[in-house]
């Protein structure tokens, strides 16, 4: 089935025709129970399209942590928040060894698909059930401890920036500093924690080894019927943040001449980041602006300030600083056009960095052992595997996308391929745990 | 003193140093208190940039109507409210027989100037008091009834359309329509109404005649050395509403090929509406995007709909049709660059359409007899005059704004052109108010 539409009779009556509902009933034993699990946590923030709303720190959110926190805790394992927010589900074996922390973000973009994020903690999940029922019918001691973590805001939509739990944990981003970002109505990270019950004293356990598994959000492992990926690289970006500003006046009675039009400012500005895409070949340069924000916004005046966030992306940091340096030079030819000052107010820049070579060749081994199709690929997106594979040797795992639709309710993987997914997410937890990768002493 | 700038002491310390107070010091009588009350009438909203802020049916809307019932009241006029918050200060002095209606509005856009709207409401209020301590002390009856009204929305910020209470005054708009009305938060017209004691139980009183002053909204009188415009037509207008709609996906991850981005379209289309207003000379067509809303705005999600207010003003018809027309055809090209679809959900159109002749030269008549220059202009704007003078004979007069200035902080008319004004105004309305330009009986 791999790959291949759903039949029929799997299709969801949710109201949203295009997105098929996990069918348990297909699959034996844990992977049923996997399924069935999952068919649960898609009714947290569950939207009329057939996909999920749950944003951090919002009532759809706090409901599905509470849940994980009773999958959790009816397996064995301990619950614990750290002061960002971070889930962990503590299976502590070896008293005072470090943690495999195994896991991904539960929180959504606005309108978003189901397995984003979701199908990772879960996953998470139930590798570490299975292993800690194979080590306790084995009487087997792994090397280290084992946690599941639901990382707090991956996403960024509501408060930025994006990977938030994980870039505090990684001692990336201050403590502070996240817990008092405030979203667009004024409620701080702090006080959102506090209403879903997800905020803890703890630091969080001593991390040894990461693991992740997330759905593709790209075609390429569909296009060439790859089952797992393994994530050898991230891309590199530039994201920024521009403030354009213009002069207020009254659309009806100005005359052309006289506009200093920020609106038209931005626009310029939203069509130069495409026009640079558009001189590279189509997969090579990634431009966007997905938020832009318009004062005062009223019909009748010309807006004097736009704020927008425009980001550029490739897999070639050479190529990425030339499209850079093309969309600089548009930011003058724009300023005149509109006659507006364009403002630079942020930037967020990183390049190119691998994922441990061990890992992604422990996931090639564990996926040929299982028969399974696999191909290394690099990711897109960030993932909060990016923070982690700066502290630890990190395996990040990806399972194809139905036409690589990502933040979207029609967001799609099938009962397949998120199955095999957990198997080989379960053979890298096993191994990491068994400590595979531990290089020898010196 | 008139279009040159204020001396340096009476530049003001309310932090907007581009924009001088009004001071009453400089002028005698009734004209120093008109100038004293405009002072008060301005730091009801006032912001730190030096303008106000007081959208219709906010907070600031409902005090400042409170202190005009309470000006109007002792000066011995009956303050009543109509259904759909038009605020009238009646003197009725035969009994039984129409009025004439002089007023503009008090609403503002959002980081608004002084002037638009508040001076005339003011003037009208003046010119009444005047007039109604002239009959006093001549013994005179006019043979109409006098009205200072103040009209509800003018403006359109918060609740749409604009001139909302002139257009359910003159049956263009459905009271119930209007009073469902929501603003983006979904409080309706109908509560704010209720929330600053503005909605009355009355029709409003029957009208004769109408009379208005605005400040130009332009430069051309400035420029000209013009006191008094009478305004004689309205250039025609095309208003629009689109909605761009795309395909919500990852701004990261996804090809820019497979790309539907609803927000990129919206910017090709602020951008072909400047470009078709380019390709006529400045000055004959103006065409504008105010607002534009992002969904799901948010940084890493590419838009799957934007919506948008656009329209595009002239004086000449035929040309107004010729720019509609340029501005379609772009749509299909704006729909293949970007793929995605333009509905167009809503339109409001109106021709160039004049204000009746014999209130023109009435105008000219008695500008001239005050020795002040005057011209015929065009209003580019709409105001509630623009809905008065389709059901009665309609006077509109402008002063001269310093630069064209206008939904703006910094708009600034001399205190000498207000003054001027508001007696030029007197003399207008004396004049209807004694039948000058009823048709003899046939």
């Amino acid at each position: 089935m791999e790959g291949t539409p759903n039949p029929a009779s799997e299709w969801t009556a949710m109201g949203n025709e295009a997105v098929a509902t996990p069918d348990p009933s297909t699959f034996e034993g844990r992977d049923a129970v996997f399924l069935q699990d999952f068919t649960t946590l898609c009714t947290f923030g569950a939207t009329p399209g057939g996909g999920v709303e749950r944003q951090a720190g919002s009532p759809a959110d706090g409901e599905q942590r509470a849940w994980l926190t009773g999958l959790l805790t009816d397996q064995g394992f301990t619950v614990r928040f750290d002061r960002i927010g971070n889930q962990f589900g503590l299976l502590e074996l070896v008293p005072g060894a470090p943690y495999v922390l195994v896991g991904s973000h539960l929180d959504s973009q606005p309108s978003a698909g189901r397995y984003d994020g979701a199908y990772g903690v879960l996953a998470a999940a139930h590798a570490a059930f299975a292993l800690a029922e194979e080590w306790r019918a084995a009487g087997d001691t792994p090397r280290y401890n084992l946690a599941v973590v639901n990382w707090f805001n991956e996403e960024g939509a509501r408060f930025k920036p994006s990977m938030m739990g994980s870039s505090v944990f990684t001692g990336k981003l201050p403590l502070e500093d996240a817990l008092a970002t405030e979203d667009p109505s004024g409620i701080a990270v702090r006080d959102a924690l506090a209403a879903t019950a997800s905020q803890g004293t703890l630091d969080g356990p001593e991390p040894a080894y990461y693991a992740e598994i997330h759905i593709e959000q790209g075609r390429g492992m569909e296009r060439d019927g790859v089952t797992i990926g393994a994530v050898e690289s991230n891309w590199a970006a530039n994201k920024y943040e521009f403030v354009v500003h213009g002069e207020q006046s009254h659309t009806g009675s100005t005359v052309m001449a006289d506009r200093q039009d920020a609106l038209l400012g931005a626009s310029l500005l939203v069509v130069a980041a495409r026009d640079v895409a558009d001189q590279f070949p189509d997969g090579v340069l990634h431009t966007s602006v997905g938020q832009l924000d318009v004062y005062p916004n009223s019909p009748v005046v010309v807006a004097s300030r736009v704020t927008l966030l425009l980001d550029l992306r490739s897999a070639d940091e050479e190529l990425l600083a030339a499209a850079d340096r093309a969309l600089h030079e548009q930011l003058r030819v724009i300023e005149d056009r509109a006659r507006v000052r364009i403002e630079k107010t942020g930037s967020h820049c990183w390049g190119v960095t691998p994922y441990q070579l061990e890992g992604v060749e422990l996931a090639e081994k564990l996926t040929a052992n299982r028969g399974l199709k696999h191909a290394r690929v690099k990711t897109l997106a960030g993932h909060d595997s990016t923070n982690m594979k700066d502290i630890v040797p990190t395996v990040m795992l990806f399972v194809p996308s139905v036409d690589g639709i990502s933040h979207n309710e029609h967001e799609y993987t099938t009962d397949a391929d998120i199955v095999d997914g957990l198997h080989v997410l379960t053979d890298v937890v096993r191994a990491l745990c068994a400590g595979e990768l531990d290089q020898p002493a010196t």
